[in-house]
């Protein structure tokens, strides 16, 4: 099982979560996707969720908790894709890992909940209560109805016209590189790209951080499959926006360009 | 077994505490509640571990290291309460956490210990050793004598006088949620109250944020049964004190009070 | 099995790790020792490792990764040294914790890769997939050729001369603590010494904070039997050069000088 929030590491939310789930299903074997998204960063989490699940085996259960819609009439879900569970709130947080051919039942049954229900941490109440039924074997359908409507997020489409491709970054990185949009088949190798971001010209899509020199802007296919861009062994945000802190969102969305070079 | 202390994650110490602990329980099953308490900040632990350790199964294991004193004559701790254990310093960092009905022992018993007890790391050299072993079956009464007098912490009283209730704010979490000490008994539902802090005037008690505007502040009862204050999607700490890491210290302990509207 | 990186915790890079290395031993037992490694910090890196690696039981398994050639030629490797194993790149990260007499092996047989190779993230496609298959029983020299000449980091020296001995700061712990390179054995234990480091006079060496008052400075043996030299409930790296994060670079490798007094 792994788990994934918003809630930080230093308030004890994540133990209490873990707690609940122990209580339920003693020997489940609890991982830390990360719990240092963004306060109330759906967007962030859905990312960040899809990235990760993707390794773990079979039957695994993803519970991921960004939830700024605690208390208010969101719905509670279980969905399965791609092999795997999810738990979590209906705001599109599970919407991209799940993939497209999911199956997804409403959390209804109180009794698979917490002995009380508190108004603010669903994280622990229902969701870890849940997830933790879940691992001890209760069926997907006993938790409550069949439903299809969950909220999905639609990604900035990558556009491709003519000699240019034009997408967007959608993830920095602890190391300040930036994660685009464009998947490596959109940009097919056998044209010669240039990439740019903003007035930085990256030259063409290269294998690795060491195709270049230290310090140079550098793109190339990362780990997920999608184009990236980086200074090696240097923090690309930073550059690109001064400061890193505000750099994170203000990098978010940002543009950029894969001209063929091909006339 | 739960970890706490105010280590946090970047040196290591961590991990060899677990590593300790797994040589001597090598099935044990370990949860970090947390690591970033406040350097020194016993209260700020006392206060983690009591919100947190309440979940967990029956028998479970709290080891917790928040311990300026080490090194000097300090005794080292094992109580038992709430129908779990707590292993630590004995400076009131288990005192909340483990009920007024708990038992103690002393940790005596140097074959209990690491070979070496260093004079700064009793975490690893003492309490992880002891934690392990007791995992491992080891009993109470076998690592030391019985006490009764270890350091409690008294914590703050919330004063209720004619239709006033004067609290403080004992905790800020991740979202910059003030966190009181006024518990859901001593604001009584059929009373209409109106809850105030610093100068802002945060309405009747409500269910959830929801209730209110984004950007408004709201107070309601929160996931561990006591009043909180928050702004909804916004930080209320920030707000309070301007400055969230100035903040987290000055907002600690800063007085709210609860008015019955009715004259 | 214990991971290490400069990964941070906010992305899911570690969570990938982990589900690669379930996906091949679903029963590995997996503990944090930090991501906190300073990005790109090699000798941070292996220093961590070092400290930690120690109390494992044998045959734990170490995946370490800071890894800032990824994707060039340097190599990758598995050690066995100290009765444990380490997995990671061929930078020196390994070689602080593996000792003098481990053997070595290089990462060459693709079957033990993930199924694609990034070309930027072999924490996840090599390392982790090598470290679960070998926690799933493959034996060491199934991965590749026996190597001897892997990247060893040579730490400044320790000189002793006359009555004095000069050390060097190798580490700033979390509570600004500044761990030296000397060693108790190096500082003989009947010898009066006087401890200096910059304009700091810290008195000789005791045996821990308790021994002097707060906020005054203080020289002890640590608990990696390293003297070290703290400020009693304070923060020494930050008196030293006035700003913490700034000072975490600029006292690494500060000098540190102990006078016998002993004429």
């Amino acid at each position: 099982m792994t788990l994934l929030s918003d809630f930080g590491t230093a308030d004890g939310f994540v133990g209490a979560m873990k707690g609940v789930i122990l209580s339920r299903a003693s020997d489940a074997q609890i991982v830390d996707l990360t719990h240092d998204i963004p306060p109330q960063d759906v967007w962030a989490g859905a990312w960040a969720l899809r990235e990760a699940a993707g390794v773990f085996p079979k039957g695994a259960i993803h519970l991921a908790v960004v939830d700024p819609g605690v208390g208010t009439k969101r719905r509670a879900l279980l969905l399965y894709g791609n092999d795997q569970f999810f738990v979590g709130p209906d705001n599109g947080l599970l919407s991209l890992a799940v993939g497209p051919d999911a199956k997804g039942w409403l959390l209804e049954k109180r009794e698979f909940f917490g002995r009380e229900v508190s108004s603010t941490f669903h994280g622990r109440d229902i969701f870890a209560s849940v997830a933790g039924h879940l691992a001890a074997g209760v069926k997907a359908q006993d938790f409550g109805s069949m439903v299809q409507d969950w909220v999905k997020l639609i990604e900035d489409p990558v556009v491709c016209k003519g000699n240019e491709i034009e997408g967007r970054v959608v993830h920095v990185d602890r190391f300040g590189n930036l994660i685009t949009n464009v998947d490596k088949k959109d940009a097919k190798k056998e044209t010669q790209w240039s990439v740019q971001i903003g007035d930085y010209i990256c030259g063409p899509i290269r294998s690795t951080y060491g195709d270049v020199e230290e310090g140079e802007w550098v793109a190339y296919v990362g780990s997920s499959g999608k184009i990236e861009i980086a200074i090696r062994n240097g923090d690309a945000a930073k550059a690109l926006v001064l400061n890193t802190h505000a750099g994170k969102k203000a990098v978010w969305k940002y543009k950029v360009k894969l001209c063929s070079s091909g006339s």
